[in-house]
């Protein structure tokens, strides 16, 4: 076993879905969650840029001897996941394969849609994934750039929600899509809003819960369960830190604490800097 | 008279409105536009940060050999204007004066009511601004987070945004404002859904068509006026810019080129270095 937490990061809030199914399924660990708040959104930027940005909050993980990293941001995992893998000396993982892999199982007719941001669906990391798992597989992509808001507004179940929901799954519906996979780490708040909507024979597919359960094999293969009872959590965050406490509680269901601000080297021509070395 | 541009920057597409307000009031003055979309949104940042941004981008809009610097950004307004107005060897307009002095000559009663991004809000930028010109003057202020993704998503006058408008500006008016002012540069799209939501007597300010009016009557002052009949354009973004230019278009009403990519400096440690030596 290893008491050493797992490390978790997102541009922002929307991580903390991941954390809470990591909380929920893994009582007994340790977690570090890092929210890259001074540069989000990741999703706007260019692939080169956030695989800076991936790879120097990773490292600020790796600094607090994290066990393992879990990349709980989309666009993060789309770009720079395989830079990670291959730069850790510790497992890396990301919410993308998690949730490609249960849809390929699910889906009856090999008809799955995906929603995600503007960033995510453009990058097309689900329909690569979905069919590097099943070559056959159909894929129709819709991005949703109200989701998040609406999320941190904690208007996720509000009439306006019902509506935005409606607008932008009409075409996977009629696209006959049997699966829909939430390709956004704010989209589990969601999920009630978008259940309503949908036909009842469509499977949700929750990529912050099967990215738990991907981290529970994982760190039962390697025998580093932490066994203690009841495991600690520690916050982190690039810039102020009020909006994010506030907002975030409402994805947690309970406070945000204790969180500290600490400083990445924000310029691309930094990133071969410690990231200890600039704490604040 | 004088044939140079002037500057206009904001983190994104938002400050394309007052762009398109410039473009209609001053049909001859040549307009370069940066948006920083490396780094956006300015909203989210903490305010020394956003000083050494806004000051990084009016110092690329220098290097152009622009006449004025025109802040069309409410954050950057907000934290930096002074910082630039200091700096800078040319004249520095912002976004919330020109919105503030309006509403103090429109409103009957006293109250009024400003809407902008978290970040404005937080900021209490208007108030000051608006307290600081009538001492008297009661301001009630609501953030609209949703009222940016309305209007990128091309939804600003969609049942969505009616919906969005009546929960946002429901406390404003139980409160009895009497004016209203947009303090964000995406809100003119939303004018007619505002206009349909609110009571006929209550009067809108649009900070785009004010701030425009200020530089109108600036160049006159100045004898800086462009003579000439059509003036040209020319846009920069700090990253990748098929985003900017498909949303941008539906804010101009006019395809966004040419457009060019630069660097800025993203690590604020960074920010003495000459934008110029980044250019890529």
């Amino acid at each position: 076993m290893s008491e050493n937490a797992i490390g978790v990061f997102d541009s922002g809030v929307g991580g903390l879905t991941v954390l809470h199914e990591l909380r929920r399924l893994l009582p007994g660990e340790n977690l570090v969650y890092l929210g890259d708040t001074a540069r989000v959104p990741y999703g706007t930027k260019s692939p080169e840029t956030v695989r800076k940005y991936a790879l120097q909050a990773a490292e600020f993980l790796i600094a607090q001897r994290v066990k393992m990293v879990v990349v709980a941001c989309n666009t993060a995992s789309s770009f720079a996941l395989q830079l990670l893998q291959q730069q850790l000396s510790v497992p890396v993982v990301g919410v993308i394969a998690p949730g490609a892999d249960r849809a390929v199982r699910l889906t009856a007719h090999g008809v799955v849609g995906v929603i995600g941001t503007d960033g995510t669906v453009h990058s097309d990391a689900y329909p690569r994934a979905l069919k590097a798992l099943q070559p056959q597989v159909s894929v129709v992509s819709v991005a949703c750039p109200l989701f998040v808001p609406l999320a941190e507004e904690g208007w996720a179940e509000h009439e306006i929600a019902r509506l935005a929901a409606e607008e932008y799954l009409a075409p996977l519906v009629a696209a006959g899509i049997d699966t829909l996979v939430l390709g956004c780490t704010h989209y589990p708040l969601l999920k009630p809003t978008l259940k309503a909507v949908l036909p009842p024979s469509i499977k949700l597919v929750d990529s912050a819960e099967e990215t738990a359960l991907v981290v529970q094999q994982l760190l039962t293969d390697r025998g580093e369960l932490n066994a203690q009872q009841n495991g600690c959590w520690q916050f982190y965050v690039t810039d102020v830190p009020t909006r994010f406490v506030r907002v975030g509680s409402g994805f947690l269901g309970q406070p945000v604490e204790p969180v500290e601000r600490i400083s990445l080297p924000a310029c691309p021509t930094c990133s071969q800097e410690s990231p200890q070395g600039r704490l604040s």
